[in-house]
């Protein structure tokens, strides 16, 4: 481990959070609110962070296990520090509480902490840090460290791997620093687009960029205690869809687009299949609750509207509602709920399994029926029309393994809480998979579990945006054994 | 496709079947009830399978896709008439219901569609007949066959690793049909010293004989009402207990007994953690039940006795109870949950995941978790110190797969039935690994859910049983298309 290295670069991960501390400051500023609570947490963060910019580290070596664990320790530092504005500002005064509040906003998992219907009575500058963690957590602060600090090639390529998600992690551009700008141009960019869409529909700026930090990053943290239900505004719900929709695409598939490869995206496989499993499920869903008994819908296109934007939300990872999909009919439910297990595609800002990771599943235990037919032979399998490795094969089953178990441990100790089997169950599998809110209790808000059940469901954000591995090597004894 | 091999072996297993169903006609004699259900069944048996003696295969070659489909077909068509003494005697009046029963019979999975209080009125004959089809499906038919049927050598061995359960199926001897005697003897007389030990209590013949063969064969039908709890008789549930622990075994360990090969007992890895899992879940269930709200339990002891007892019931997939779990506090309920998806050993008679196919999921995860260290050394896997295939682990890592995928797809069409999600979701868990009770509205009976759900529920647990591929190869759509 080289300690130096690792101090160093943490410096930097929360100078930076420093800097990006001024925005909701200045946005606290605008509406006459207390800065006191940004400026005292900026100032922590700097004496924290400023004496590391004189460590000079001889060897600047850096392996795969000190990217993981640093991109770890980021992650955690960040949410540490992150979560004083709520404290200071008296929105959140347990602080495991806001711990959990920002490590589910920077994990854009969306899950709240907040009792129901007491979001709106916070102030602004704080629910704006609060939707801005999705943002900065979409992309990755890693990424974006890439992005604007020169010089920074080299072995850093396995933190980029480490932070953003999905089984594929190709450079788009054989430069990783140009990569990284690239893609922060792409996602700032279709973050403008919908904030300027959200406008026209006639919601005031501060909800348009909420609600676009909300939709891009995934995250799903809204500003109103109905979430986007709460506008009544079915122009702004359709826009926001669509986003969500466009959030979960896979960003090779927007450079595509920016240097005309066109027939590279008519052949991607995960979109295809990302496309159609959000549009079937929209189906299935409006249909389902068009029919139920409870008469829920008195029209089928508002059944419709509603089936398209919480298939979008839950599939994009994000959790932002614009129904009561906890009193849906359980047929409905199950495939929200399987939907969250899924998520979107790989190299887009959503968390879940990945369609990608799904597609190769599919392949191989294709492979392994036909093995029955023909015990001789084993074809590669090939994806988009190339062939992937038997290892990237081997790597995805085992994440799946990996994934299924990062639930099942979690699942068992929550269970401790004593809630009932649906909110644990799905409290584990929305925090996982970075969604938001479950079913059961923890629809409106987490509110109703004890500290350490609320600081272990932080940790499961964690492992699940960070896919598990960088977590579990920080807390692998053998990492921190001598030799 | 050889079809008049399949046509022969299909009328062999019907006519074995045929005579099988002496016993419980016999049975049905000595308490003085009508013989009538079962002369009838055995009747149509004969006329169904006797022509197919004068089917005389010119080409005798069987492949891996042939023997799959015949041991599909041989457990369909076994439940299928087997449901008629039901039918015939009034027990069961659905047909439907009568096919789930017998099927839940020979899988041994145990799970009862009768209505809870309803099964002490029924006929002996019948209940002995639903009870032994658990002792006959727990090692085998075919296994069965193979030791009894002269000749059985050849392309056979497809038969039986189709059949037996877990992903190590070697032969204990080199002769298949010795191995298959070897079983049978093994099962046989384990089965007698169960009856002879519940004698000892006190138990009546007629019980002991039912609960050994719910035991032995990890089904879990009981004559009772209230299962084994209804015996009130703890000297008889720790025998139980201890011989469920026992039917969970790989039968290979008993064989190693007789051998007495003692070292390659010492150094098997999937007992100690099978027994391993089965003591901690006990000690974990056993303070949480005793240290419940509810006041559960008034002496540990008796806590103690009903945690073994269901530990060792659920993991051994037979699921007799003495205890309501589903009124447990939810950790122990999770426990259960857990124990049911893990199941007991390979090559016992026991369903779930399998102990061992655990371990090399474990070993697999601990590798690629390894690689982020040292990216470029791949070590073989080793289980009880012989180096495992990459073969078999990529297998078992597909296994997996299908295995989760095996209960997802029947969990989202089974919501459509409108039960709670805990009764949906445990339904499919509980039958596809051969549990029996479920939570919810499925914990004493699964008359609750329509027809057509009690028909896919069937099927889930013949792809359970069977462990899925030889019925995925039966419904695949490429397997009858013509070249």
């Amino acid at each position: 481990m080289n300690y130096k290295m690792l101090g160093r670069f943490l410096g930097l991960v929360l100078l930076i959070e420093a800097g990006l501390l001024i925005f909701p400051m200045l946005v606290a500023l605008i509406y006459n609110e207390s800065a006191t609570p940004f400026l005292i947490t900026i100032g922590i963060l700097a004496v924290v962070s400023l004496p590391t910019r004189f460590i000079k580290p001889k060897n600047k070596r850096f392996y795969a296990k000190d990217g993981f664990i640093c991109v770890a320790l980021s992650w955690i530092l960040l949410s540490a520090f992150g979560a004083l504005p709520f404290v200071l500002s008296g929105a959140i005064t347990n602080y495991i509480d806001a711990f959990f509040e920002t490590v589910s906003g920077f994990t854009t998992t969306g899950a709240s902490i907040i009792p129901a219907g007491g979001i709106e009575a916070l102030p602004k500058g704080v629910l704006f840090w609060r939707s801005f963690t999705h943002w900065i957590g979409g992309m990755g602060i890693l990424v974006f460290m890439l992005a604007i600090i020169p010089n920074a090639e080299g072995n850093v390529i396995f933190l980029m791997r480490a932070e953003v998600p999905g089984p594929q992690k190709g450079k788009l551009v054989p430069k990783l620093k140009d990569s990284s700008l690239i893609l922060y141009v792409i996602y700032l960019a279709l973050t403008l687009l919908q904030v300027a869409a959200l406008l026209c529909t006639g919601m005031p700026i501060y909800d348009c960029l909420i609600n676009a930090f909300g939709t891009m990053g995934t995250g799903g943290f809204s500003v109103l205690n109905d979430s986007i239900a709460g506008y009544n505004n079915p122009a702004a719900e359709i826009i926001i869809a669509i986003f969500l929709i466009i959030a979960g695409t896979n960003y090779n598939i927007f450079f595509y687009i920016l240097i005309k490869k066109f027939r590279a995206i008519s052949k991607n496989e995960e979109l295809k299949l990302y496309l159609s499993i959000v549009f079937i499920s929209t189906l299935l869903i409006s249909v389902n609750i068009f029919n139920s008994a409870a008469l829920l819908y008195d029209s089928f296109g508002h059944a419709l509207r509603d089936a398209l934007f919480q298939a979008a939300s839950i599939m994009s990872t994000a959790g932002f509602t614009t129904a009561s999909f906890d009193t849906w009919p359980y047929f409905s439910q199950t495939v929200i709920i399987i939907l969250m297990l899924i998520g979107a595609s790989a190299g887009s800002t959503a968390g879940g399994l990945k369609v990608s990771r799904l597609l190769i599943l599919f392949k191989s235990m294709k492979r392994e029926a036909r093995k029955i037919f023909k015990p001789n032979s084993v074809k590669a399998l090939k994806l988009d029309g190339d062939t992937l490795s038997e290892d990237t094969v081997r790597s995805t089953l085992s994440y799946f393994v990996f994934y299924i178990m990062a639930m099942i441990i979690p699942f068992i100790i929550l269970s401790l809480d004593g809630k009932d089997f649906i909110t644990t169950s799905t409290s584990v599998i929305a925090c996982f998979n970075n969604i938001g809110p479950a079913f059961g209790e923890a629809f409106s808000s987490y509110c109703g579990f004890s500290d350490p059940a609320t600081l272990l469901l932080s940790f499961v954000m964690l492992f699940g945006r960070l896919e598990i591995m960088p977590m579990l090597v920080l807390f692998s004894p053998s990492t921190w054994k001598k030799n």
